[in-house]
C-alpha cells in the first residue's frame, strides 16, 4: 500500500483572509509528523464553468491510510477543522490511494 | 516560476469501463514529453456529502505554465479530451501554480 492522498477544494467566504489561513494550515501540518507532504495552490483558469466555483486547493500526503486515520482523527486537525470550515462557502474533500502513472524525472544529481 | 498543476476531478457515466479510459490517458500522458509526471486516484471515503459526487482525480504535472498551455493545445490533447469528456457525467478542473508549503522526506539514498 503506498501514498495516500487528502484533497481538499475549497472555495472561501467573502472576507476571509487566506493567507492566514494557510499560515495556520502549514504551522498545523509541519507539527504533525504523519502528514508526508503538504502542497496548494489557488486555481488560475477562472472559469466557473471548470472549476464549479472552487478556488483553492489543499492536498495533504500520507505514507499509508493509517496515518492519514490517525492525523484526521486527532484533536489538532480537529480543532483546525472547525475553524476552517467556518471559513468556507463551499468544500470537496476526496481521499485516493495514488497511482503514479508517470512518475516524475529524477532530481540532477546534487 | 515553479510547478503547475492540472487538475481533474470526475465522475464517469455508468458503463464507463474506467481501466480503459486510464489506459488511454496513461499512453497519451507517457508520449507527451512536456507532461512531468501523471497520478490518480479512486476515491475512497464514499460520502457523497463530502465528495459531491466526484469519484476519481487525474493530477498532472508541468514544469511550468508554459508547459501546460502546450499540452492543452496540443492536437493530441484535444483529441483524448473529446472521449475523455463524452466519458463523463460531471468534471471539475482547476490549474494552479504548486506551492509546497511541507516537502516529502528526501528519499533514502540508493
Amino acid at each position: 500500500m503506498g501514498e495516500v492522498k487528502h484533497l481538499c477544494l475549497v472555495k472561501f467566504k467573502e472576507g476571509v483572509v487566506v493567507d492566514d489561513v494557510v499560515d495556520d494550515m502549514t504551522e498545523l501540518v509541519s507539527e504533525m509528523d504523519m502528514v508526508k507532504s503538504f502542497e496548494w495552490g489557488q486555481d488560475v483558469l477562472n472559469q466557473e464553468m471548470l472549476t464549479q466555483g472552487f478556488t483553492h486547493v489543499f492536498s495533504l500526503a500520507f505514507a499509508s491510510a493509517d496515518d492519514l486515520t490517525s492525523y484526521m482523527s486527532h484533536e489538532r486537525h480537529a480543532a483546525f477543522a472547525g475553524t476552517f470550515m467556518a471559513a468556507l462557502e463551499k468544500v470537496l474533500v476526496i481521499d485516493f490511494p495514488v497511482v503514479i502513472a508517470k512518475p516524475p524525472p529524477p532530481l540532477p544529481p546534487a
